[in-house]
């Protein structure tokens, strides 16, 4: 029995997120599937996160435990020929038999991306969240340096998420970057609650267009009150960008 | 009666090209119903180009002949209400009357994006032609640079076409880049023949994979001969980036 490390970048446009369901599709299906032909058993894939549909990733990290004899440099050769073009899996490494995609995590990397014009760019509809108002670049740049710690982000939780245990999570690096009318929001952090990341862009746009101060993020962060942020920004603009592992070794 | 210049922008993925045909949407089509529900007419758009089907534009002009009070400014609002995502009008403007979107064109620019790595990026299957072989970019580069100038296109010319007078161009700029792993050719000329930087696309990458030398363009153009250039690259990575008119005032 080997375990296989499996890196994929996916556009999540057409999917009902990672995650399996009844009667919809989804990206861990068509894994799955591909899997399971070339592997002829049929196989679990492991996923290092749930993302919501329309959500992408650009490198997303799952394994599974399967038997073959198919070298690591060709499994992506044999699944990609059996995966449709949104879904491209990049390596595949055998790993020592412990590793959990997500399980073993401890930090990952998410880009949501703004798109700040008047009209919509046909290019970026499913990769971006189209706010056509003017913002005040300047001030959600300072908002978003008070998002770095480890704190309580309740505030940043989706409303009636079933979390079990600690809300404290550690933001280890922000980022607010424009380029041309695209507004890029980068956070690294060892872990997120349920729709955190766009909960917190949301609120970065309302610092931006002047619904709350610059300075908001502390009191925020305080209060734990969900109502007080911004509103949760749209999926589409959403993409896992990188995922560590504990051990230096399982990140490449 | 009013001349209206539109500047458009679409991504033409799931379009037969800008050009109206029977039993197949076209780019054309989508923007004069969108356009006669809002001046409650019947309309015709002249486009300054075909573009082929799966061809983008960031931006396309056309002009319509029309009676209608609507403001410039409130124009694109008025039809991007009606458009689909992947068509969106940028700009609206009054011209004198004997403007013509096609006929008045002095320079059109191109670009054309490779995507150079072993698997597709499932970001850019529609808008790049993805090369999985190594090419040798400096090569491709030296090549390029023997595109400008004024001459007999004929050999980047489609098999079959039916050009009717000259088919000399002034090709006045050219400029390959390499982001990454995307390759970029970029082209301004005064006129194209059916489906030429597609064919100086495929010469290009001839030329990195090694079939064909880095000083055969020269060769090329003398020769006149389709099929000693390179094949046609694939539509998706085409786009229509910039379009020049006679009169400095009409550009804007």
């Amino acid at each position: 029995m080997e375990n296989l490390k499996l890196t994929l970048c996916y556009d999540g446009s057409e999917y009902h997120g990672w995650q399996r369901q009844e009667n919809a599709m989804t990206v861990q299906q068509r894994v799955e599937e591909a899997l399971s032909r070339v592997v002829k058993q049929s196989v679990t894939v492991l996923g290092c996160s749930r993302t919501d549909a329309g959500v992408h990733a650009r490198e997303y990290v799952c394994n599974t435990h399967v038997i073959t004899s198919v070298p690591d440099d060709k499994m992506p050769y044999a699944l990609n020929a059996l995966l449709p073009d949104d879904i491209c899996v990049t390596s595949c490494r055998r790993v020592p038999h412990e590793f959990h995609a997500r399980f073993d995590t401890v930090a990952k990397e998410y880009c949501y991306t703004l798109c700040n014009q008047p009209h919509k760019d046909p290019f970026s509809v499913k990769y971006a969240w189209h706010y056509p108002y003017a913002l005040d670049f300047e001030a959600m740049k300072r908002a978003c340096e008070d998002l770095v710690g480890t704190y309580d982000c309740t505030v940043f939780e989706a409303a009636g998420s079933d979390t079990k245990g600690t809300r404290v999570r550690s933001i280890y690096k922000v980022e607010l970057t424009k380029e041309g009318n695209f507004i890029r929001f980068r956070i690294c952090a060892n872990g997120y609650l349920y729709n955190m990341v766009r909960i917190m862009m949301g609120t970065l746009v309302s610092v931006g267009n002047g619904k709350l101060s610059a300075d908001c993020i502390p009191m925020l962060i305080e209060r734990k009150d969900r109502r007080l942020a911004g509103i949760t920004a749209a999926p589409q603009g959403l993409c896992l960008t990188k995922v560590w592992y504990k051990k230096e070794d399982w990140c490449r």
